[in-house]
């Protein structure tokens, strides 16, 4: 099935929420925002998870990231949702709006289809840039809740790799060495990175392991 | 731009790689198969990447699930960065093979194009079932490597709900309490489940939220 991907733009659709209509593109603006999917209000996963991005909005909110939730549930059922949500997760107020797709057309357009239920949602994850292109999507079946941590790390990855020429290597977490991107020479990575680098030495002695710290 | 994404079945393509031709379907035969192309050969997250994958070989292997590497570098080129990767990751064996797709080809079908570089694989991950469809995707872009963590992680949650009829919580880690799936109604969860199962009582009074252990 088509659908959006990576460095596509996020179509600029017009969604009915629970903080009323909002125009995609003007919601994101000029912050990451994270864009979610849920396969549908009273549903035990979903409570899980809504509520565990109540309890990270903090996370999110220092970072400066927006975030929108969505299912093909109406806004009335999402307000009546959210008072089992709050209650569940220690009372985490759920302060971010959730989008409503009655007619699951959004879900289409999102590539937030559920294979196994073309009338729902599964459970995607993308997440937009000031730019409004996807930058990272996780897609995720109905059966398999999200990590609210493994979300953080990789929109760290992104907002670091947004602000120096450099990638975060496997299993990275903040605070760990980063490696410098192929396109900086040696000599210019001298000059970009004062704090110096450390080129592993590899049996093709090709120089393009190099750590620094950002 | 469109691509495979969940549910859709991975093309039976015929491809090269550093253990010899073979066909996706005939080497996904009956397991769960992760299939992850990586930018490029001789770049940095990349060597820390599969030498990641080659550390946690053992992971898969106990859970019968199969590897598979991909990129747009020919087999000569990974034979001879194979010997980096293995240098710098302690010495853990490269053993799963790595797929060659010098014509760009493959990567767009499999939805794994990177968008700032369309000559180049994006870091995706797909886990394909024994049905041969796509399970979960995770698209992170060149900058941000994975982790093998979460990969491990929803994997075991894919697992457990091929076997069971339960999907797993947010931020649900092996070992901690899973919930009954929404299809099962309560007088059938007590036979399916005689280990017994607690009900969350919400504040909307519906029983959806049950967990139990599997």
């Amino acid at each position: 099935m088509p659908g959006l991907t990576l460095g596509d733009t996020l179509p600029n659709l017009e969604v009915e929420t629970t903080h009323g209509k909002i125009k995609l593109h003007d919601y994101v603006n000029n912050s990451y925002t994270i864009i979610f999917s849920h396969p549908g209000d009273f549903t035990p996963v979903c409570t899980t998870e809504l509520g565990m991005m109540a309890a990270y909005a903090d996370k999110f909110a220092q970072r400066g990231v927006k975030l929108l939730g969505l299912s093909c549930d109406d806004v009335n059922s999402h307000n009546e949702w959210i008072k089992d949500i709050e209650a569940f997760n220690n009372g985490h107020k759920v302060t971010y709006p959730i989008a409503a797709d009655p007619k699951k057309n959004i879900i289409k357009q999102l590539n937030m289809v559920d294979p196994d239920d073309t009338q729902s949602p599964s459970r995607a994850l993308h997440i937009v840039g000031p730019d409004k292109k996807i930058k990272l999507s996780f897609l995720y079946p109905a059966s398999t809740g999200r990590n609210m941590d493994e979300v953080v790390r990789a929109l760290d990855s992104l907002l670091k790799a947004s602000k120096h020429k450099i990638a975060t290597p496997a299993n990275w977490k903040p605070g760990e060495p980063v490696v410098i991107a192929p396109s900086v020479s040696n000599d210019e990575a001298k000059e970009m990175f004062p704090q110096g680098f450390d080129t592993a030495d590899l049996p093709s002695k090709k120089e393009y392991l190099r750590f620094t710290v950002v």
